[in-house]
């Protein structure tokens, strides 16, 4: 492809709401415009690339047996309103009506498409496990879209559903799809971490992220170096046990205005360790108290999934008043009325403890367990941090860092077979409902999250197998009889090779060239001069090396090195 | 591909509301299945065929030196707004509104979006011609959805636009585009005509249709032997010279009740042919007389061109009394009152004419141009009819047919470019407003077209190039260890040769197969068996074909001549 019949606009400077390095490069390259809040275009770059990322999807997909479909991007309400999640996806579904008044939504996910589509067309167990995907575009009326095409409200997504006999098999293809998943982060070329994570609005009993490591991105994991990681929402922590200490005298100290932690601690001369927080909730409409010590946070999903709440959120001043007859701030596990008492695993062991006295401008002094309160049930209620232990290995510390989700699976179960009656015959002719698994991957997203983990000052550094084009080759003047015929052979040699390589055949200076390429960060770039033929040399150089790896190379050299690079394949 | 490794769900019967062979067809040879009225579901057989004709598309499109793109389905009001659209597209729009009340529709066509694109990034002469394309889906809420995929509220469409310098430029293009769509056609097997047609709510000066001829088409076109071709609508009809006779004295006669050509002319002893018919219509308000001969209709697009109005409709009764004094069918040229009288360029030369007296129940013969009646206007209004001179050749006569418009190009001129402004600077610095062109093809329509023009009672019968595979190995007994072994053997050669190849592995007896592969149509055939293979052959047959033309020829035979039919390619 030569440069000056591609519409590649690039741009010095990115527009001032492009939010992040991945949007900013994304426009300065050419490959994407902002149409309107979340809406964007793909320019040629940019379509080029996502075809390479939705061909790698599909493959592997396809190699996991998958089944391509693609189904209508408008939905029925009446599907939606079959499992609840009509009104349960609230306004971030785009709803709109016909011309007859019958109501859709453009869909957000297609489980109950699909779900659909598999109770009308399977009807034996001869014709499971089969699992359908698509790559169609999605709808989400984000609150606040941002981020360029990151948290977009239409973006490209590839979600696949499987439907299995029972839990077994659907355990099995899980693993199968799980590994599928992998190899796209690998070819993608992606540092990256499948952990466990909370299901969300999808549902489901168990649920994997897929996280490409970034400073930049929205989601906080845990990682072990045994291989663990997990959603940090998700991190189970082990209980820390306190050193026993002979159990000292319970006092009432008057501790006026001091509310936070580290007030109380520092003025009664406990570690925050010791002390006891108490944070009243209300869930479904029940006070409840959790504990934990004063160096921890409390994990509220954890607590809800606890409770088997549908609802949790902090009390009001009146209701802390009420179950602590104090001032919020005063909050303590003795004596309190009304709520169950929920305490953390590394409370109970703490000898000694400060906490709240359920009076105002006092607090207690030495509280002991079972000797001065108790708690209803203890219970992993705590957020994990940085330097806990891992709860697999149960020796390393764990590492948090920051990831961007790029895709996620899930064991659904019969969550959408059973309230829509997606059911197959067994061998003895009884019907089963479906356990299902359904998966999806941002491919639009999947371009950003490349370029978050792989740019630098001058641009974007495309991996490998992503670039939308592998070879540039940047003549200093196309129009020098020698240079012309050298590039033109070079090009033919790669592109017999089944390369895709991109000629810069513009009349522009060599600097603005040079500029445009690192910009758009094709992976292999071979400059050809007047003087370096005469020499019978190019220049060759890797854009992820720096300026001073540039070799002088044969141009037989130059292609054999890069086609060897792409035969070796990953 | 393995058939069992394959969702296809065929079917015996289509369900009941598949109104036309396509639609029917798809449905049983498991491409397709319809979500609700309009919506459709594509299944994996239905994906391929679509993938492969977007490849013919996109290559050609490519190859006119079209730049790739992908624009949001959902468009903000505020460009349809610029050209008006908003408003003229009416009931066909799904409208709908974000979270904050911004108003979107969902893009039927996107000739709003791609100029507001242009005339942000297009600044230069330098950057012209420049012709984006996007494959995306569209949707129409069509008042009545039918016809399967072919009138669908949601489906994938190609649609490019391209910016030129001037007319003269577009002109050119135009061509170039006009090329490609014929090779579109030839690469998918159509037997098809590129026909002048009307510009409709797109707009513009001058535009095309592609039309695949079949009876179950929904548009007339005409063509002639000489080449020319064009929707019914728009063919221009030559003045009939009627033979002059000497003129009778006018006689005004009694014709009770007497309203239809037919029955007047019957009546009065004249051919229709020397009938005048008197249609009164109102045109933007104000009354308007047409007449053309007895065996001739008014093309009421025509006439509403002629008198550049913007709506035209049948006067009504009262109307009708106001002009002609009469009760309605008894309208004549003579003494209308207030109602400008356009005549057919037929009619003028008619001796001794019969025409309505303008007086309920009474009629006049013998009317002559000139001595009894004057037109305002002379000019071309009435519909092209079967037999028709060529209005190009001006010789042979038009033969109509049917077809199915499956293509659309469009020179627009200005017609976008003006009122979204937009413009580029030429080599004097002057702002220049870009002349556009616009082109679409459905590319889910043209699935269902090939299959209206080639089927039969058994299935679909696919041709070479769109085909979901190129051949289809059907086994007697694949567990049967010689036949494993050569249809292995046949299925590595034909892959190796780059086709697509489906083997079908199912254990199911030979009749189920071959009913099948009937109907799901792969175009070529190699059945092999146990007792052929002892004799050293397999049985080729060709999907177009009559059963007796099953051929046995040895294995290295059969694949030899499909890989002669595809090396060839077309």
């Amino acid at each position: 492809m030569l440069y000056s019949k591609m519409f590649i606009p690039t741009l010095k400077e990115a527009p001032a709401d492009a939010d992040i390095v991945s949007a900013k490069l994304m426009i300065r390259a050419g490959m994407i415009r902002k149409l309107a809040s979340g809406l964007y275009e793909y320019l040629p770059l940019g379509v080029k690339v996502l075809k390479k990322v939705e061909n790698i999807v599909r493959e592997e997909l396809n190699a996991a047996g998958g089944q391509e479909v693609i189904m209508p991007l408008m939905l029925p309400k009446e599907l939606w309103e079959e499992t609840g999640r009509w009104n349960v996806y609230g306004k971030e579904l785009f709803r709109l009506k016909d011309r007859k008044n019958a109501e859709f939504c453009l869909g957000p996910t297609h489980e109950e498409a699909i779900t659909d589509l598999a109770r009308r067309e399977i009807r034996s167990y001869r014709q499971l496990p089969v699992m359908f995907h698509q790559f169609t575009q999605k709808f989400r009326d984000e609150i606040r879209p941002r981020f360029g095409v990151m948290r977009a409200r239409e973006f490209l997504m590839s979600d696949g559903y499987s439907f299995h006999t029972d839990e077994a098999d659907l355990e099995k293809y899980y693993t199968v799809i799980f590994e599928a998943y992998k190899r796209i982060c690998q070819r993608c070329g992606f540092d990256f971490r499948a952990v466990e994570a909370d299901s969300g609005a999808i549902g489901g009993s168990f649920s994997h992220e897929f996280m490409v490591l970034a400073d930049t991105g929205e989601e906080e994991i845990a990682c072990c170096t045994c291989g663990y990681g997990a959603n940090s929402q998700k991190v189970a922590c082990l209980p820390i046990e306190n050193p026993a200490q002979t159990p000292l005298k319970l006092e009432e100290i008057n501790t006026p205005h001091m509310k936070t932690a580290a007030e109380v601690a520092n003025f009664l001369k406990v570690s925050q360790k010791n002390l006891i927080k108490t944070i009243i909730y209300v869930a479904d409409g029940v006070p409840v108290a959790a504990l934990v010590s004063g160096n921890h946070e409390i994990n509220e999903l954890k607590l809800q999934k606890l409770l088997g709440a549908d609802n949790i959120s902090l009390a009001n001043e009146e209701t802390v008043r009420e179950v602590t007859g104090a001032d919020v701030g005063f909050a303590g596990p003795v004596g309190l009325k009304g709520a169950k008492i929920i305490a953390d695993l590394s409370v109970l062991s703490i000898s000694n403890a400060a906490a709240g006295a359920n009076k105002t401008d006092f607090h207690l002094k030495n509280l002991n367990y079972g000797r001065d309160y108790k708690a209803d049930q203890a219970a992993d209620i705590r957020k994990a941090q940085n330097g806990d232990i891992c709860p697999v290995c149960k020796k390393e510390k764990l590492n948090f860092c920051r990831g961007i989700e790029i895709g996620h699976t899930f064991k659904l179960g019969t969550k959408y077979s059973n309230p829509m009656k997606a059911a197959y015959l067994n061998a003895e002719g009884k019907e089963i409902l479906s356990p299902m698994g359904c998966y999806g991957i941002g491919v639009s997203r999947i371009l950003a999250a490349i370029i978050e983990q792989s740019s630098d000052e001058n641009g974007i550094v495309w991996t490998d197998n992503v670039a939308p084009f592998e070879v540039e080759i940047i003549p200093i003047n196309y129009a020098e009889g020698k240079t012309k015929q050298a590039v033109d052979e070079i090009y033919s040699t790669l592109t017999a090779g089944g390369l895709d390589v991109l000629i810069d055949d513009r009349d522009e200076r060599a600097g603005v060239k040079f500029k445009d390429a690192d910009l758009i960060g094709i992976p292999y770039r071979i400059t050809v001069g007047e003087k370096g033929l005469a020499q019978g040399v190019v220049e060759f150089k890797r854009r992820k090396d720096p300026k001073e790896a540039t070799k002088l190379l044969k141009p037989a050299a130059a292609i054999e090195e890069i086609l060897k690079i792409y035969r070796r394949g990953i």
